[in-house]
């Protein structure tokens, strides 16, 4: 069986842990103390970090191309369209989320109110949570802007920029991040992405000292 | 034509250019001095970053999602690999640089002592440049690792890893901040990807205030 290497509330875990569920290929979740920086692990990756996926008897890291091998070995269902054009705005999105976004806002308030605490690094530096709380409402009004004229981020149909930016989104909710009444069309599309059957794992996740708000796991928030 | 919005020494600049001359996709240069957020170039894209590219029509970011779209509308010469593990091996690498790299030695060395001055923002912290002096003989023994059993960063053919590896050390040792005594491995692959045409034109480069070493240029150096 997969096995994958995570931490519960790392939204790069949390994008290869949809893209496993969405294709139904059967995981086994290890929780790994990446920090900790055991010699076992680091030989499995040598960049020190999470996810790391055993799949097909190879060792896999890097979220991104752990998600693209994903996609070309098993395509079905399809998380990218098939037009390069199209496949190119996925691809631009998963950056937006993984690059942009994290740097902006999940590592200014998840990494500061979780990750801090959970690894030792002391208490959350104020002037970070509040850079992070004002840049969340522009991504989401971002956000807003592409679900005005289409169904899913990228296009019309659901891919991995969904998945990309619900792993994040999921993992600040669980820590009360994520203001749903800013705009109704990502409340929506929040909505109809979190009901998936993919999406059950994550919202049973529990971060012991860190209790989720009610609406985490309601599918009618 | 296409044209490309860059900055001459931003490896992922580099990156892209290196793709479009390897395919022989003739393109205009615009330098864009991106931190002063011109609107017109904010509207072009609204990350606020280089390199943004003009091609078929469409202005294109994030150079990870820009070179998936030149392979796969331009196929020759193959830059990828076709089978699915390899093409995994040829992201996980281009991931390392772009991201892990970056963080551990770009941005401590170039950011450092170029960007800063450029963009106005004072001098080099001497903290960072230590830091990224100390980490890059990691990567570049990491790399020999790699090139010890391979004839290319991921595997047999030239890919998208080496120019993402090219393109950051490219840029650093316009700064003079590459030793290349450590190690014969990856000075002999340096060689053979430097003295290709589609390298031309980054030796070409020049920066106002900061002048390359004389080897920087030199194919035989």
């Amino acid at each position: 069986m997969a096995r994958l290497f995570h931490v519960p509330l790392s939204p790069y875990c949390r994008k290869v842990r949809l893209s496993l569920a969405e294709k139904k290929i059967e995981v086994e979740l290890v929780e790994e103390r990446y920090w900790e920086q055991d010699p076992d692990f680091l030989r499995r990756n040598p960049a020190g970090k999470v996810p790391v996926l055993r799949l097909d008897g190879q060792i896999m890291a890097e979220s991104a191309a752990i998600c693209e091998y994903i996609e070309e070995t098993r395509p079905e269902p399809p998380l990218m369209p098939k037009k390069p054009e199209a496949r190119y705005e996925v691809r631009r999105l998963v950056g937006w989320f993984d690059d942009k976004f994290h740097h902006e806002v999940t590592s200014k308030l998840l990494y500061e109110r979780v990750n801090k605490k959970v690894t030792g690094q002391g208490y959350p530096d104020s002037k970070n949570v509040k850079e992070g709380a004002k840049a969340i409402k522009y991504h989401l009004d971002y956000m807003a802007w592409l679900l005005d004229h289409r169904r899913w981020l990228a296009g019309d149909q659901m891919t991995l920029a969904d998945f990309a930016a619900a792993a994040h989104l999921s993992a600040l909710d669980y820590i009360s991040d994520v203001d749903w009444s800013r705009s109704a069309a990502v409340k929506d599309w929040y909505a109809k992405i979190k009901s998936r059957p993919a999406f059950r794992s994550i919202l049973a996740d529990q971060v012991p000292g860190f209790r989720p708000p009610p609406h985490y796991a309601d599918l009618d928030f």
